[in-house]
């Protein structure tokens, strides 16, 4: 899994039958870093990820990708390749909490 | 998923016979870009999906990559690992519209 | 899936037993370019992958990675992660046709 | 799989119910190097994992991605894409010991 | 599959369970080059897979990713996302030998 900050949402009418009622959000990869242990940093890609936790715009959350999304609650029949299963609470890298 | 803009698409003929009939689309993907949230930006790769939702030159998509691409409605049978899965209407970051 | 050219072949004695009698591949991924939509670009790394459908050296073909390369036809049992699923007739980029 | 060093964990409350109790840590891939064998060095991204083995901070370990990460003992209903699968003893690159 | 050349091992001790005796090889991928068909060049990030051929220090292998690697003979229960399938003999690229 990696983390992310929701960065925003998405919106799509017409789409596969088994997605209906979901939401999607913008996901920004966020990567620990050693040598600044107090901050995350922001990755390159932005993600698109089916939400079934309630996260809202600027929380931190883990999601996870591949074969693995549809294994979410709740997501078994739905074509999706990236889910958010955690809201984070903390971030701990070499023993110092990072945001 | 990623987003992507529908560029163009790819004719067969000799192909895995489960894919006779199916539109091939070539996406280009496309990315948020919080440092200017009105605009999204070009991926590198392109990417050829199989499409069942009808989606057309220029249309902003939504596609779901691995074998997630094989749950979208009538691809169970498939060897793909891209499919569409929504055509988008909104993209929203950091609380402004993008296209 | 993604487009790539037939630049060689493996050959492997000892492989995986439900491998026997496959032919192997080597494939250079292919991209289109919207800047210059009549020409395809090389990409970086060559992938091996398993052909049922008789490509050649040269060939533009149409490949699919992951699970899904197991549902090619005849190859449910192998430990592949990369099959060729068709043969390229035409690429059309931006409505011109790229080769 | 990967090798990967233990550089610090995330808490999450609030996420799918089947991760009830898992331990969510945090790695840093590291890759050996022909050029300087006794060496490992970090790869570029971090990546959040689940460990049912007792990994701590600073162990080695090693790491395994995708549909696979839940083949790891226990782990078959988690929406997981990533699972400690081994603790390191050593790691030989061209006959020299790496760490 | 990619091909890999092996360069090393890993050993661990406390692992899945499932995983009991088996061999983990270090591997650089390797790749065959149109500029200079007859060499093959070394890629970025080694990788660890399981191998069950006998595979050695120095071989070139086929090596498989993600769930086909459970596909390999005797893998399927084991977490794993990285088998051997293959010992090769001749690498073709554009009608010459490459090594």
């Amino acid at each position: 899994m990696f983390l992310a900050r929701v960065i925003g949402s998405v919106v799509s009418t017409k789409k596969d039958e088994t997605m209906t009622g979901r939401k999607l959000l913008l996901l920004r990869p966020m990567f620990p870093d050693e040598a600044n242990p107090a901050a995350l940093k922001p990755g390159g890609n932005t993600i698109v990820a089916v939400d079934a936790l309630g996260a809202g715009a600027g929380d931190l959350v883990l999601f996870c990708q591949g074969s693995s999304a549809r294994m979410a609650t709740g997501m078994k029949p739905l074509p999706i390749d990236a889910a958010v299963v955690g809201l984070v609470d903390t971030v701990e890298v070499l023993g110092k909490k990072a945001t």
